[in-house]
C-alpha cells in the first residue's frame, strides 16, 4: 500500500478522515505509524497529497489530509483482453490497474472456457477490490472502467469499431504480423488473446475492422508477462 | 508448452526420442496429437526443430526429430534481484526465463526476510523445473544460470564489480534517479530491489561501484510487473 486511497465517506469533517479495518491495520502494523507522522493519501478519482496522523487507537486512525497534486497521467490505451482463467484474473486486474490502464474490456474467444465466465471474481465488488489494490500499489487514484462482453462477434462487429475510433488498432498475436512498435506517439486500442492465442477466424475478424497483427519477437509470452511488456513498449513514458 | 524440450537421455537411437510422463501427457491430452503429426521440439541448450510422431501409446510417445534453427538470441542483461517471497519466487523465475534472461543472481537485502532463504523452491532441482517451464513457454532452449548470494555487502563489494564489468550498470529504484532508458544498444547489469525497495544504504553501496539509479515514472510497480516492463523497455528488440 504505497498510497492510502480515501473515499468521500471517510470524511468526518472537512479535511479530516477516520479510517478503520484494512487501512487502519496497514497504517499501524505495516507502516508502524504514530501520531504526527505523514502518509501519502489520495482521493478516489481525485488528487494525491499527504495525511498527518492526528489520532491513532485500536479502533481507528484519524488523519488531517491535504491534496496537492494530480494522479499520474494514464497511458492512452484501451485494453481488450480475452477473459483469463479465474486463477489469473485477479493478478491480471492488479497488473492492468498498476500499469495505469483506464479502460479494460474482457471479451470471449474460442479458447476461453465457458466456465471462466462463472467465476465470482467477475462480480463488480470483487473487480473493484482488485482495482483498488492496483491503485494503492501504483500510487494512482483513478479507477479503471471494466466492461464485460460475453459474445465475441457482436462485440467486434457492432461495438469495437466505435470504441477504437481515432486510435491505432493493434492485436498482439505471436504468429505473423509485424514487430510491435516502440514508443507510440498516439492513442492505441490493444487486443490481447487468450492463452493459446486467438483462432485464425478471430484474428481475421479483427483485421476486417482495421486491426494490425503485431508480435513481440520469437519468444511466446504468457498473457501475464506479455501485458506489462506490451504496455511499457507502446508507452515507455507512462 | 509451446516447445517440447528434449534431453540427451531421451534419445533411444540417433534422431529418435521416446518420451513419457509430463511430456507424453501434454502431447496426448493438450495437443491431442496423433502419429504423423509434427510438433516443435528443442534440445536443451541446443537447437530448435520439428519432431514427427512415429509411435504413440498410453506408455510413451516416439518422435523422429530434426533440429534446424538456433534458439532466439537472449537480451544482453544480467539480472540481480533481491530474493522475492517464496509465493512469488516460482512465478518470477518463470517470468525471467520466458523473457530470455540467461543470468540471474538472487541476493539478500535488508527487506528480504531471513525465512525466504529457507524455501524449498530454492533447491536446485526446483529452480531447474521452473526454468524448464519458462523455456517451454517461450520457445527457448538455453537454460539460465541462477546464482544465490546470501550476503549483500560481500557480494556487492567483492563480486559485483567484476560481474558487471563492461556493461551499463542500473539499479531500478522508484525514488530519485533518472527515467530508465529505452532501447539500450549495449549490455546491461540490472539490479531490482525487494518489495518495499532497497534501503538508502544499499542504493549508496551500488552507486559507489558505478550503478545509476533509474525509475519507471510516478507509478510504483510490484517486482512481478516491473521485471517485464524493465527488460522490454531496455531491450525491446529481444
Amino acid at each position: 500500500m504505497n498510497l492510502i486511497v480515501l473515499h468521500e465517506t471517510d470524511f468526518i469533517r472537512p479535511g479530516i478522515v477516520r479510517l478503520t479495518g484494512r487501512r487502519l491495520e496497514h497504517i499501524s502494523k505495516v507502516h508502524r505509524a504514530e501520531p504526527g507522522q505523514h502518509l501519502r493519501v489520495g482521493l478516489i478519482d481525485g488528487d494525491i497529497g499527504l495525511g498527518e496522523i492526528t489520532d491513532l487507537s485500536d479502533q481507528y486512525v484519524e488523519l488531517r489530509v491535504e491534496f496537492t497534486q494530480s494522479p499520474p497521467p494514464p497511458p492512452p490505451v484501451t485494453l481488450i483482453l480475452a477473459l483469463p482463467r479465474p486463477k489469473m484474473l485477479k493478478r491480471i486486474i492488479q497488473h492492468v490497474t498498476a500499469l495505469g490502464v483506464k479502460r479494460l474490456v474482457l471479451i470471449n474467444s474460442y479458447r476461453v472456457e465457458k466456465s471462466y465466465w462463472q467465476t465470482p471474481w467477475l462480480d463488480e465488488g470483487k473487480l473493484l477490490e482488485q482495482c483498488l489494490l492496483g491503485l494503492e500499489q501504483a500510487v494512482d487514484t483513478k479507477m479503471p472502467q471494466i466492461i464485460l462482453r460475453k459474445r465475441f462477434k457482436p462485440f467486434v462487429e457492432d461495438e469495437l469499431p466505435e470504441l477504437a475510433k481515432n486510435s491505432l488498432k493493434l492485436v498482439a498475436h505471436p504468429v505473423g504480423g509485424e514487430a510491435c512498435p516502440v514508443d507510440l506517439g498516439e492513442s492505441c486500442t490493444l487486443v490481447i488473446g487468450p492463452e493459446g492465442g486467438f483462432i485464425p477466424y478471430e484474428v481475421e475478424k479483427l483485421k476486417e475492422i482495421g486491426f494490425n497483427s503485431v508480435h513481440l519477437g520469437p519468444r511466446i509470452l504468457r498473457v501475464e508477462t506479455a501485458l506489462p511488456v506490451l504496455v511499457s513498449r507502446l508507452f515507455p513514458a507512462h
